[in-house]
């Protein structure tokens, strides 16, 4: 028997029930199409792995295609492609998602598929070995020969004291060599399960039709007792962190300052006036941030906001940008802040809060058309503890911000002379050869 | 039975033996008067602690004075005034140490005492609770009233990234508030077993007169399987951090710098070539920094150099200072440096090796004569990974130094072009109320 708690929506439509083991379904109509987006989110990430085991939920991402007792290393994926489908997976911080997209008539064997893995995982000791190489390198390119991202992570670090979001999600790479058999097993064993599950399908299925699928699927694995998501807490930071970086291989200096924000789950509002805001600030060419500091005075090439609130504990406002031409680093940043204070003092117009919400909600009717961006819009939001109806009345409650909420928020959170809980992590990335910047600007270290 | 790998050495004489469950004892003699100093210390600490439950190791060692199931809470401490002795206890990274000083005929009461609550704690739930506040106002106390605390506490957080070092022994505010009966249980149980303690006692005793005595009190008590004391890795640093702290409470500017080295027992040379440079440098009012920066280009009103490499997983140097009137915290950083980089290209003198190591020497002769002294010194090497060896030879291994093991060990762990493993954290202490420093100089955040 399901538990029938059906819910269905407005933007949508989508269907959600929750299997006997816990396991809980959602299912978006999209009838355009006989394919399917085909999404197994588990509520383990990066931020649930033990001490001194940093990466291990990405690498075990991998492991996942390396064999159950049905099948072989890699031949998940080559099923997949001799479908005609494609499928991936990713990991982040509080989540683990696989997915495929495929026709419609072989969205069973990928539900057989995905829940034999779930459970049956058998992974041969070479291919366990072989496959940190594969992550070694993949640490290497992405991370280890961008100076930009090496420098990133070290400024998480320093803004995320204490708390797993300051360990990159690939893991750091003296301890990405020392996983071993045994930790990666218990770890298996105690997240992967249907009750730490959420099954997400979109397209041309409906709950009605999905159900008796994922009854002979996943319906019969067994639930387990979940560990608790012990998360850590950011200590109150006293003083200013500046971060300074030279690298050969930066051509152009760059300004980046990263705030800390309550997680979007536990300030809804907040989250809503902060997608608002950074829409208004950096969402265009002809946004406030571009038009005063690149347009108008001319002091910078680039500039951004970038505001992520959706994660499980914290979320993060980045400002950022590139001088122009005899600007240092310093004043593009005393620049950012003076925008930033004007709207704590003088708010931004309502036009430019009308104008934002329109393009937010013109972009969510592109959103609906799509196969798999509505899977990944509610997995991810489950994910991080928002609920259907969060993303269901998105365009609703968005429409419902107004510059007040903006300001209340911006000075709250982005208040440089009086940051929330911490004080914002400023990093100045440059290139080595000079003291001066090419940019002109003389920046100390 | 016991195990009995007896040794005897230089300077101490001291003896050790193992009981049969495991317990190492160390008997330091010294027959100057009827009384001994009497330690148990435990191989766990802060670093040992689980994630999100900071300050336990130091919470649980005030839990240790609440009571058995033979004494009422504070009856231990109050037993051991009333028979004249002096009791406390310390919590460290790596280690617990709880000692008491008293009369030798009390001795064996101590020794039964101290083997009781090593194994039948039993700390009634009010005492639980209000000690959380014993130590909430602890931390107040010392941490928060004190600008200088806080902001060492984040810059060691910076430094010390992915590493319980970065942690404070007391704990975050935060975390102090979470603590629970079940994870405090586990934690005693997994850690408080005899083989997981050293004893050390030194006094009017003899390794013949306490092997009895031991048997009868710790040597009843079962040893436990423990688990390992896993150790993150302190990842590679991209970027210089420097941290400013400006503060109604200080009302003078200061600069500090820590660099990481290796721990003691890894590289035994370097630590001692760092004890005779940390002497050379900073020992006195003679010394190099002194003389250099304040009696000669007064540009400083002090300076100092410290090392600290007695910790399991990683040391640190910190150089610091409080410039003279006009002097900005980066021409004393400034200056600092190139001290630093003379020793690297034109190293020290043998007439200040020889001068270091002799006041060295000496400083060994007085702890020599002291009571509790010798017993804190072998509890504390044994703690971080030395042997008995290392502090009975300590003199004559510290006499072989030579100015060409210093210059190396400078080079490779207090470079300020090229430091070791993780560039050095950087921090400016200053007055809140001028932009100016009093002591002159401008002062950029």
């Amino acid at each position: 028997m399901l538990n029938s708690s059906l819910a269905s929506a407005a933007v949508f439509n989508a269907e959600s029930f929750t299997l006997d083991n816990g396991m809980k379904v959602v299912v978006i109509p999209n009838h355009r199409a006989p394919v399917v987006a085909h999404m197994v989110w588990y509520q383990v990430g990066a931020a649930d792995e033990p001490q001194g085991l940093s990466g291990m939920a990405h690498y075990f991402e991998h492991l996942m295609f390396k064999g159950t007792k049905k099948l072989e290393p890699g031949e998940f994926s080559r099923i997949v492609k001799s479908l005609g489908g494609r499928d991936n997976a990713f990991t982040g911080q509080d989540y683990t998602a696989y997915f495929q997209t495929i026709a419609v008539e072989h969205l069973e064997s990928m539900m057989e598929m995905e829940a034999d893995r779930m459970a049956n995982l058998d992974v041969p000791a070479d291919h366990f070995a072989s496959e940190k190489n594969v992550v070694i390198e993949e640490r290497r390119q992405r991370t280890e020969n961008d100076p930009r991202s090496l420098f990133f992570e070290q400024m998480k670090s320093a803004l995320f004291i204490n708390h797993p979001y300051g360990t990159p999600i690939i893991g750091w790479m003296d301890e990405i060599q020392k996983y071993e058999w045994e930790d990666v097993k218990v770890f298996y064993d105690q997240w992967y399960a249907p009750n730490n599950a959420t099954l997400v399908i979109s397209g041309d299925v409906t709950a009605a039709s999905i159900r008796p699928m994922a009854e002979r699927t996943y319906g019969k694995l067994k639930s387990k007792d979940l560990p608790p998501r012990k998360r850590a807490f950011v200590p109150p930071s006293h003083g200013k962190t500046t971060m300074t970086l030279r690298h050969e291989r930066i051509h152009q200096a760059s300004l980046n300052e990263i705030y800390m924000t309550p997680a979007a789950k536990d300030d809804k509002k907040t989250d809503l006036a902060l997608q608002v805001f950074q829409e208004i600030m950096s969402g265009g060419s002809t946004t406030r941030l571009y038009n005063n500091l690149v347009v108008e005075k001319k002091k910078a090439i680039s500039v951004s906001l970038a505001y992520r609130g959706d994660a499980l504990d914290y979320g993060t406002i980045s400002l950022s940008g590139k001088p122009a031409e005899g600007v240092s680093l310093e004043e593009l940043q005393s620049l950012l802040h003076d925008e930033i204070k004007d709207i704590i003092q003088n708010n931004v117009t309502e036009a430019e809060v009308k104008d934002a919400i329109q393009r937010l909600q013109d972009s969510a009717v592109f959103a609906r058309d799509s196969l798999q961006g509505p899977a990944m819009t509610f997995g991810f939001a489950l994910a991080i503890g928002k609920d259907i109806d969060d993303i269901e009345n998105w365009p609703e409650n968005i429409g419902r911000i107004t510059a007040a909420d903006i300001q209340k928020a911006v000075t709250t959170y982005l208040n440089p002379d009086k940051p929330w809980h911490r004080q914002p992590i400023t990093g100045f990335l440059l290139p080595k050869t000079t003291e001066q910047s090419p940019q002109g600007g003389e920046n100390k270290e």
